[in-house]
């Protein structure tokens, strides 16, 4: 999702902001609203597209508010909303955060900002299966987005690796119009919410459980087939396929805080107090990134607490 | 606002469910679908009608996806989107909470309902400012609901007591309509965000700090004046007016729980961990009742929050 928000020149040049956001998600917006809201400057800079992970959300059902609305959609009325509040600068990759004797300099692929505050809000990415054909064939029935993708497949053959709530979700979404769907799980159990588990039955998904990848097969072209090994019987098999989407986990976006100071989580998540403070002071950080539940709800409240956090910390200092 | 939901005669008489949730506001109403979407049964008790504080706010802004929408309409979408899920039964006040062998018991004015687990969700109420007249002027132009009672005071005099948020977006709102209006503030400052500051400055709505009401005097029919001194000059004033709204803080919504086991702070909020757990195994607590930062985004993300916290407490203890 690209949004066509026109700036000032002003915006588009300023530099300096009392809070830089980093991340576009869910977390990162409600974050943007609340410090703007508390009279502070803010901008919220992204690598790629805003919208985070909830724009590749097939059909939002628990946020509350919306009873059932695709990701790609409900993640325009955030940005929508957002960037009523502060600028939204996409494609704009965070190298460093440095921290100066007053402000904080946050180097990016598209030069320098300078900030008091710093709120990281850079959530999760996906994880990879590291199989054979995994690479070669991304782009070419490889993918990691059911929302992106899905509809490439109508008609067709589709796989889904890992059988989450994140799997189980984009499996039936896309049911809704392939040929063929299943889910291939590692564990030997069921590992989705309850829900998810009726209409996968509902459906008649076949949800095979002890499911271990070993290739991504293609004919040089596009995906063919996925072989997998029965992990309990130790027999080998495969699936014809003209999809495999991959779901697997998520890995948080955390490389560029390696020469802050800012304390990791041995997964990588970054550690903060019960209001979002971390290890620095004047570094916050919300949602996704820091090791939550992963939801939109848990992502746009926590954003919320930071920034009301960050404001009464500013006033506590004599900064405000 | 009251809710027109046909339920099923046996979800009517149904008492026993895995989740009692007592509060039908917003973090009620998230819980509900977490703690349903996970394959448990739930029921939301009120003592009044569904939509808690939301419902009573103006005008929401903050909420994320929703750019501006008065709080009685967002309340209504939260409710429609949480009785897909769960039955609200209004009108329901509990009176206690009692650990069983295996169950809870939740005593209410209309019958006992039994649960595995519980989730106050009760919110906190209005402050009263207990002074002479506050009492007997209660629906002869003392209100503490903007939303609810605003609007019978079109081109008429208000006053609103008390310039924290929610005092000024109450002064802010019914500035619209009214002919005069005006903030009393027993501080020496503004209360309330920076944002709300400027569209009272602009709207030059008059904002006496240093504030202190003594009476809200009226003419046995109705309200005529407010009678406050100035703490700094010592200096007493009247203003003349038809309407006074009241509001000069909150309180947590706990007396059924005296009994219960579940440990307070000294200002009546429930404690819990991060999680939303209480002092008591099986009880959890969500939203303004554990003392956050009372925002309707908190509320939501806790409200997710201590049911995904429930269900894998619940799986833990090999209870699902």
């Amino acid at each position: 999702m690209e949004l066509n928000i026109t700036h000032s020149t002003e915006e588009e040049t300023r530099r300096d902001f009392d809070v830089i956001i980093i991340g576009a998600g869910a977390s990162g917006f409600s974050a943007a609203i609340y410090a703007v809201r508390s009279g502070l400057s803010a901008i919220i800079l992204d690598k790629s597209v805003s919208g985070g992970l909830t724009a590749e959300a097939p059909l939002v059902e628990n946020y509350l508010g919306f009873k059932a609305i695709p990701g790609v959609d409900l993640a325009r009325e955030f940005a929508n909303h957002a960037s009523e509040y502060a600028p939204i600068n996409e494609y704009t990759e965070v190298y460093s955060i440095k921290k100066g004797a007053e402000k904080f300099t946050v180097e990016t692929n598209k030069g320098n900002y300078t900030g008091s505050s710093v709120i990281v809000a850079t959530g999760t990415t996906h994880k990879h299966l590291n199989v054979p054909g995994e690479k070669e064939y991304y782009g070419k029935g490889v993918s990691y987005c059911s929302t992106c993708d899905g509809y490439l497949y109508k008609d067709r053959k589709v796989v889904v690796i890992g059988g989450g709530n994140s799997g189980a979700i984009a499996a039936i979404s896309m049911s809704e119009y392939t040929s063929e769907m299943r889910i291939l799980e590692f564990m030997p159990r069921y590992m989705c919410e309850e829900a998810y588990i009726n209409t996968i039955r509902n459906r008649k998904i076949p949800y095979l459980m002890n499911s271990q990848v070993l290739e991504i097969v293609g004919n040089g072209k596009k995906v063919t087939e996925v072989r997998y090994k029965n992990r309990e019987t130790g027999k080998e098999d495969v699936v014809e396929t003209d999809g495999v989407f991959i779901y697997v986990g998520l890995l948080p976006q955390t490389g560029f805080l390696k020469d802050s100071g800012v304390n990791l989580n041995d997964r990588g998540y970054i550690n903060v107090d019960q209001k979002g403070r971390t290890s620095v002071n004047g570094i916050y950080a919300s949602g996704d990134v820091t090791g939550t539940e992963a939801q939109i709800a848990t992502a746009v409240g926590d954003g919320c607490r930071v920034s009301m956090t960050l404001y009464s910390d500013l006033l506590k200092n004599g900064k405000r």
